[in-house]
């Protein structure tokens, strides 16, 4: 149980931080964070929680962080859907409660919530198969960079450096072509106040992120097994 | 008294650091630092101080942190106000030494100065809610990133670089909200420099940390007791 | 062959994740992310392997890299020109990978993607001996870095983050340059793609960042002998 | 010698990626680095260097830091001079590469040098005092860090990416006021190839610094001798 909390906790954290900066920050006239600065917050969400939480649950705050690490042999089964059922609970409370945030200004509307799109809802305006390939792509390198970061035989303590700096890294390219998924809770909390077509075009970031994810576990574990 | 020496020199770096980065560099013609500039000060002075001072005085630099600390079992009653007293002088005169250097410029307003504010004084227009909610919430993570980065079993020495990076990602989702405080004595050194609306708002950059870092230290000792 | 498989992924992931940005999302309008975010990225490319494939193949993802490594007595002959082909071919399919997702917009042109130049294909119109100078010295402290960071005496396990941020670093200086190279692979993936001026003047970025990295083998060699 | 050498090629480096980027990035139109991107580079010179040779010479490259140290107590005084001749000299080195450098372009002013100064040469127009009292105050906070970060009670590994991520705060801040020096060799460097009023003002960026440093030596030996 305190295992699932703190999922639910940090994967709050995740959606408050990543899709709070992009929402409140991000297109501040003049003084704006821009895509850089939301790069970075996502990353720094996943970083600091890794110390704060990583040796409670592991720190996955994320279904296909789940699913990779499942199928890279360093999750079990019957944890799966409790730990993927935790972290959309908060991604959905954190999305709550930057609404509460966001809507006591009178500027905002609700259709800049942070959603995942493609095609006329990609921020640049890249098509489908722009966006499964990213979403694969960019999930299978998370997940490469995940396992071997957390590997018996990588330098310890570093993990949550390696992993929350390349969720950086994937915002820095990807923002531009799908606003950036590689996970599905965080896509899930935003197209639920956003509706419409954020709630159509969901499946391909469940979709997507898992695949690449469970083809990097694969991968891994040919490399590198775990002894 | 070495303890509250370090307490001192380290808030002064905090406000120095992050709030002279504010007044001096973030709104800089076309070259500017903007808001993720600032996020970046801010965060780099608490890691910076960390491995400078965290084995002299454990560098809270900020009373809602020893508030957080003591609420969470890992600080003492007796040791509270002394501590805050010497993070708020600390904050001061790091408000006066940037008043001496920002008033050496002809184009120099102390309106400039980087209080902490909301309604018609939050940078992008946010409500009394908006800010109390974010001003809690932002406190609330950054407690549970303290408490877990300097648990017995997060890996050892990351926590500065843990704690200090998830200032500057509460900085790049809030500056736009309140300007960011979760630091009662960074706000108060500020407000007295402005005075009139900053010290009457001033109120809520006090209550809200301390109650953020108190629901903080209750939840991170249920989830990870120390033995 | 596992190395060789890691070497290949590695190398993949630093020019999806450094020309990505550098095509995808630096010039996007407003919140782009600049000069600087795509210094960041690549940077975080090899930040992020270092951790994951570090301890199955060393991480070099470059041909200079493992010149460097060979010339300063840490890197065997007989390894050099498998370990440049998988490079080699990693950046290849990123290549072709970022022409998928690139293409897959109505704006795109193949004349935007990240290959490397000078005179008057240098983003900031630098001539021939500033390119030529420019690899071979930021070459040559890439590899003084690299050489360092893993020297038996370097504290265990910050290799990675001194050399990804140095990677970061150097971009940040010699991006308008020469589009930065300091990498025959990932120049070489690029002027496939861009063809004409990109393949007439791919000589100098092999021939430059190779001389760097061999000097700095040298010098590092005589500096601290490993024993 | 070896370590006379590692100083040179240090502050070399250190010159090279902070002015260099100061003079060929940061003002880049639309892409430019700005003064953010030049603080990272900044520290990020300090923090390769510290994990490159840290082992060898003790990463000074600065004389503000050798006389810092000397008055803390953790540095002879017979070794101050030669320190200091190898650091001036690898800072001119640099400059005169990045002469090299930027003069192959058709649009280069040595103006446009990383010089320090105040007054009319302050990039924001701040006057002596403010110049005066951020020299003194930064190269204070600079020392405290590194005489912290590298005390033996300090966790170990970490005083590189503590100490080179300080001179970024610390640019961070004061860029606008002098174009940030605390480090003699580096306002040397410019000066010489900017001559002028960069001369005139030169004895400054000498005085502040050292000054700060010593009183650092002096209040971190009293906080928290070595045993």
């Amino acid at each position: 149980m305190k295992k699932l909390i703190a999922e639910f906790i940090g994967t709050f954290w995740l959606v408050l931080g990543g899709c709070g900066s992009a929402v409140l920050a991000a297109g501040f006239p003049e003084l704006g964070i821009g895509f850089a600065g939301v790069a970075l917050a996502f990353g720094l969400t996943v970083l600091t929680m890794a110390y704060a939480i990583g040796h409670i649950s592991g720190c996955h705050l994320n279904p296909a962080v789940s699913f990779g690490l499942w199928a890279g042999g360093r999750f079990s089964s019957k944890e799966l859907l409790p730990y993927i059922v935790a972290q959309v609970l908060g991604a959905i409370l954190a999305a709550g409660i930057l609404y509460i945030i966001a809507s006591d200004n009178p500027n905002f509307v609700v259709g800049g919530f942070a959603a995942n799109g493609f095609g006329e809802h990609s921020p640049g305006g890249f098509g489908l198969v722009a966006a499964l390939v990213t979403e694969i792509v960019m999930t299978f390198g998370f997940l490469i960079v995940i396992l071997g970061a957390t590997h018996s035989k990588a330098p310890k303590g570093f993990a949550g450096i390696a992993i929350g700096l390349c969720l950086t890294l994937i915002h820095l390219i990807s923002i531009p072509v799908t606003n950036t998924s590689v996970n599905p809770a965080r896509s899930t909390s935003q197209a639920i106040f956003v509706g419409d077509w954020a709630i159509s075009q969901l499946w391909l970031f469940w979709v997507a992120p898992i695949v690449g994810a469970i083809l990097a576990g694969w991968v891994y574990k040919y490399l590198s097994p775990e002894k």
